[in-house]
């Protein structure tokens, strides 16, 4: 529920002039403005479930975006039923000078690429089923990090220094005598990326650890901070601080962000220690 | 559109009990609960139009409801369409433990009466169209205030005294020997009761001069501060402070409340020297 002083949980996550928001519920566009950001280059919506929260902010970001004379077309993912929802909620905004491109998802686990061309080609969002009281996914973006450049090898090959940071982006070159260079000529083995991993309105699963693991930063539900709510988290399928630091040490993630809270925890901060005896 | 230091433009008007709400965008029921004000008890919704400014925060609203356990029925009242709009709004809020009854208009001018046994039977909603780029309603709030009630006049009739609150509630009484009273024989005419009027997204029109006369309260768009944006105005079937000024003054209202207000416009007080000189 929105709050005077708590916004609903959503992200939003910019690489390279490509923007991708997760979840939009009522008031995101005003949280976001209040960053500094706009909602009109957003490329990406993706949506975990279809609950009120985490959508019906969408019917005013699409007139934002409308109104700003956007013409790039937008990717929504989410659940199946995606495009039902948001036509049913596109009867308060029926005019966009944009096309709304869907993909539904309906599989365990699904991959979202972008165009090999692009600037943002080496992003990619992956999508997981979690465990809710409706279809409800958690998503995974990484960044690829390609190998280390071998300036020694370029030069034993005798490749021209203006080819170089083509072979770094990955596209290979021609020389001058028609010789071909591959970037796997000059490229050591790829090096870790960066992972962000979102996940809300779940219990804990073993899909949430087996795709958060690793990341750098893993974004959690916690419902409920008193660890003995785990009754009532267990009912609504949601759950405690001391299970979402749980599933980070089991994941073996970096950092581990706390949101979603129940209206009712006023002070979150009060169930930290608890929470930093299982990950620190 | 919501900014972070301004919410849409909405009205509640609490009676006896009875709660109206005009016009529900995003984050409007944040801006409630900052008031310290429930969406619960809400027993009717007037929307004006069905522009997302003004009904996107429904969702957000009804999912409240619902989980605060309501069952009492909900009114809905709007312009032709709105049974399809909400159902299209309903895909993110199917579940429901309350009716929502609906009331669509089509006249040009409509009365939405409450039951005569009620504690707001003394109320009344007056709609009238206005002038927009889709079908817009304006709204006048009306409670109606009995004529006083004559002492004398009851002791000389022999009037119990414990039948008094009843006829002063307009209902009639059987005194001990038989003998019925009514409440004209002890009210005197009908005293001026108390008006709000209410009108967003439209230009001045002649049906707004009409149903705002007399208001004690008449809250009215302005949309622009600027003057010289009358062709802005006029091109987007909105208007600007001066235009609201004069209809308020040929309302003959007592006071008036300037809102809706352009993003572009960010020191509306600014303009208020201009306005004042129409209409103090």
């Amino acid at each position: 529920m929105p709050l005077p002083y708590r916004w609903l949980t959503s992200l939003m996550v910019r690489y390279n002039g490509m923007n991708i928001l997760i979840d939009a519920g009522e008031g995101t566009q005003i949280a976001m403005k209040k960053k500094g950001w706009s909602p009109k280059p957003i490329d990406v919506i993706c949506f975990t479930h279809f609950h009120a929260d985490h959508i019906s902010g969408l019917p005013g970001l699409l007139l934002y975006m409308g109104n700003s004379d956007r013409t790039e077309p937008l990717l929504m993912v989410g659940p199946k039923g995606l495009e039902r929802v948001v036509a049913g909620l596109r009867a308060i905004v029926p005019e966009l000078p944009f096309e709304i491109v869907y993909r539904e998802l309906t599989g365990t686990e699904e991959e979202i690429d972008f165009p090999k061309d692009s600037d943002y080609r080496d992003l990619h969002i992956h999508a997981f089923r979690v465990n809710h009281n409706m279809l409800c996914y958690g998503y995974s973006i990484m960044l690829d990090r390609i190998g280390q450049f071998d300036v020694e090898k370029a030069i034993s090959l005798g490749i021209p220094k203006q080819s170089w940071s083509h072979l770094q982006k990955g596209e290979q070159v021609t020389g001058d005598s028609g010789t071909v260079f591959t970037p796997d000529m000059v490229l050591g083995a790829p090096r870790k990326g960066l992972k962000v991993t979102y996940t809300t309105d779940t219990r804990p699963c073993e899909a949430i650890v087996r795709n958060a693991e690793g990341s750098d930063l893993f974004i959690c539900e916690g419902m409920y901070g008193e660890p003995d709510k785990i009754e009532k988290a267990k009912e609504h399928k949601h759950m405690t601080f001391t299970e979402a630091a749980e599933l980070a040490r089991k994941a073996d993630v970096k950092e581990l962000w706390l949101t979603h809270f129940s209206p009712s925890l006023i002070r979150p901060e009060d169930f930290m220690d608890g929470v930093r005896k299982i990950f620190p």
